[in-house]
């Protein structure tokens, strides 16, 4: 098992090429060449250094660079190029911004990239529906530029600025998923090509109603499908009011189950807060140091508070009397958007502060998610753990959901520690598994927990998952040894 | 097509059994005895009477009474139940409360019904994780009762008091949908017994996590799938924090177009309304008569407020406003229970109300969904469209999620009356269709839209999902006739 994300291909399906990381490309030049007319020569590279950006994400799996890359314009020139690989039994892998977290773009079997980045048209906007179409090459944070005059917003926030259809493609979530919830809840309608070319509206051509109940939930399905069902050209979304009050606090707690504790009554009285994250004293302690602050170091939540000031006012006060039930601090308040933006800076820049701890280190974000009960005992688990494995692993999460991420850092030259991170991680899902949860809330399958997807959907999931994915990808091109 | 509905069978696939509507069960005698004994010689019938009260629903569909009926106990039961109709290739049709409003429940080939309602525990409940896990038997009433002293409830309300495993599987939704989601939002986790009999658990074993990335979303899939994928034995479902207050308004307008404008307005200034439901004139002096009140004939809301004391004060301030912009009347208020309960009694007795427009009369209540901003102009079509056929069709909707239900008042002894009927309801689908809304928003495809779901996905759609079908239920017993 150790090894299977450190050597290409290893675990994939019957390949259509080996394993090795070539530095020349493989395709036969009749593929190059059709794929070439479609696009013109300049939209093809089988450059080495072209391949192996494309060839990895954010994940510490090992860079596996496809043969060649394509950037097609439009639907028609994706259905085109899919239909020459359908034909010469090539490898598809869609490719946006590259912000995955489990190697969801490595080419395991080689193949041919669609970077989809040059379709990044905002296709269709309807303000009164609150509704909006965007291609590929649209990140979340150019759509809420591009909304700013509305009064609307798209509120799925995974932290990177990601393709709105790769958010689709990997079922993201984020900090404000507790109130705004998730992909799942948020995608109207999905343009998909197929492996073979056909092009699929998995809600009907140019639909967008907010509910719906004819026929099987098609979109459903994509969503989260991590492009291996067909690659996604084009994403309907339901946008949101943008709140008229914002309101972020910070406080610190006793403990783990008292942090906790305050989340579950929270939800429970009904306040609909928007974000409430968690971070461990490691966690916290990493970002005073990063970020220069003197917080509390103890396990913290940062909250946000969303409404019209006097909404706002009133879920303050009802939060800050949950949280001196709870024996939590003063709230540290920031109302104004700077204010508020300097406060979730502290929280956004976890990353980076965990990778401060040492020096020329490499980090891997590991994620689960639980019923939000079982967060104590799994966060003292867990802690337990990473002490007996000599690992470092802050604790970051999405407390309103059940859902954490412990930033792993890692020494990326010493191949014993990456070993202890594999196994520690895959303890951590089984954890999260026997206290009836999943093995990742948002950041995906990919390639390394396929063995953790068997084990949490059981013999029976896995075979109906598998057939699934025979009637969209009857040639088992799209994607190649990711999610089964 | 006008006599799709009058005639069992037609359209079915083809068929294990004639069309007829025979007085004498046609089940193997081998059979009967199998399913006796599994659950027990009182717990099978094939007796007439019993037959046709599961061969119907509450739509105008003629009753197709199945060969037998069965009432297992437990999932294992469900599941050699199954076993044995799989072996003898009979069909099998789940039944538990028969509220269904397009013939879902219609045994348009015969087979077994299994009759799900003795099968009615509360198996798991989870006040921290905000989770419950019902049987088949458990109503949304029954259980919002079971929880009234847990601060917690669940909001999907369709009207009538559905079995929660059944408003699963037809993707139900109704009034407070708008802030709640529908079922494809509370829905987190499903036993499903497949046709074979093997039992399926969607999302993993006795998992309740708020959120996953984990593989492709087969609860998702079952959602909706009005019993042709396998049987919902069990649903675990999200629960909600009751809200500490609710205030109800009604109003009138003097058009369309300024009770959807004002609906607009009011989720694009991001007020949390939990129900705004609107009834046109004819709808509302309808209720008028039935109910003795003397409300304004007039495009009219009803509104339902939740939060806190204080924040729902809030939400009714800005909505009085945003209504008298759109020269909307004065609120009539409803603070108190009692009061409350009586002014959407007014609501809830449109059924009725419409009913009593032509004495002896039935209903038929035939829904679609739209885009918010398209609403205005299909109402006033409808309104064109209806008089035109010389129809009485009431219209009433859940104005916020653009979808409306017509309920369409004629005489069962016209078979004359009841074509024009289906042929207005193709009409309006079709209208809503080219509006890029869906054919039905809630109540189903069933049996007499399967021709306009083909319209709506197309034929890739539609293809893809007979492929899933036949991955699920590769010998097409399931619930046959139904969707596809």
């Amino acid at each position: 098992m150790a090894l299977q994300w450190l050597c290409r291909g290893v675990g994939a399906h019957s390949g259509w090429r080996g394993c090795s990381h070539t530095a020349q490309a493989q395709l036969p030049g009749k593929l190059v060449e059709a794929l070439q007319a479609v696009v013109g020569s300049p939209n093809v590279s089988t450059g080495l250094a072209v391949r192996e950006q494309h060839g990895r994400d954010e994940s510490m799996h090992r860079c596996s660079p496809p043969d060649a890359v394509v950037w097609p314009q439009d639907v028609e020139q994706v259905s085109k190029l899919a239909g020459i690989c359908y034909h010469h039994g090539v490898p598809i892998i869609p490719f946006s911004t590259g912000t995955g977290l489990e190697g969801g773009v490595t080419a395991v079997r080689g193949g041919v990239c669609f970077n989809l980045t040059r379709m990044d048209h905002i296709t269709a906007l309807s303000t009164e529906d609150f509704a909006v179409t965007v291609e590929p090459g649209v990140t979340r944070k150019a759509l809420n530029s591009y909304l700013r005059d509305t009064g609307l917003w798209f509120p799925v926030d995974p932290g990177a600025d990601a393709s709105l259809c790769g958010m689709a493609a990997t079922s993201a979530s984020g900090t404000n998923a507790v109130r705004y919830g998730t992909m799942r809840h948020n995608v109207l309608n999905l343009q998909v090509v197929l492996a073979d070319g056909r092009v699929l509206h998995t809600a009907g051509r140019g639909r967008h109603f907010r509910k719906s109940a004819a026929g099987y939930n098609l979109t459903g399905l994509f969503v989260g499908s991590e492009g291996t069902l067909g690659l996604i050209t084009q994403a309907t979304l339901r946008l949101h009011a943008s709140p008229e009050a914002m309101v972020a606090a910070v406080c610190a707690f006793p403990s783990v189950e008292a942090a906790v504790g305050c989340t579950v009554q929270v939800l429970q009285a009904g306040i609909p807060i928007a974000r409430i994250e968690f971070l461990d004293d490691v966690m916290m302690g990493a970002c005073n140091r990063f970020s220069g602050l003197n917080y509390t170091v103890a396990p913290t939540l940062f909250l946000e508070f969303h409404g019209t000031p006097s909404t706002v006012r009133e879920q303050v006060r009802q939060s800050e009397e949950i949280v001196q039930l709870n024996g939590g601090s003063d709230f540290a308040w920031a109302r104004e958007p700077e204010a508020r933006n300097k406060l979730w800076a502290a929280r956004h820049s976890a990353w980076y502060a965990a990778l401060a701890l040492r020096p020329s280190s490499k980090g891997y974000s590991t994620d689960v998610c639980v019923p939000i009960s079982q967060l104590p005992h799994i966060v003292g688990e867990t802690h337990r753990d990473l002490q007996e494995s000599g690992l470092t692993g802050p604790i970051v999460g999405h407390v309103g959901d059940g859902n954490f991420h412990c930033i792993l850092v890692h020494d990326p030259t010493d191949p014993a520690e990456s070993q202890r991170i594999q196994e520690f991680a895959t303890r951590l899902a089984r954890r999260a598994l026997a206290l009836d949860g999943t093995c990742t809330g948002e950041h995906g399958i990919g390639l390394g927990k396929r063995h953790l997807l068997r084990e949490e959907v059981g013999e029976l999931g896995m075979a109906l998952m598998q057939q699934i994915k025979t009637v969209m990808d009857p040639k088992t091109l799209m994607n190649p040894g990711k999610v089964l």
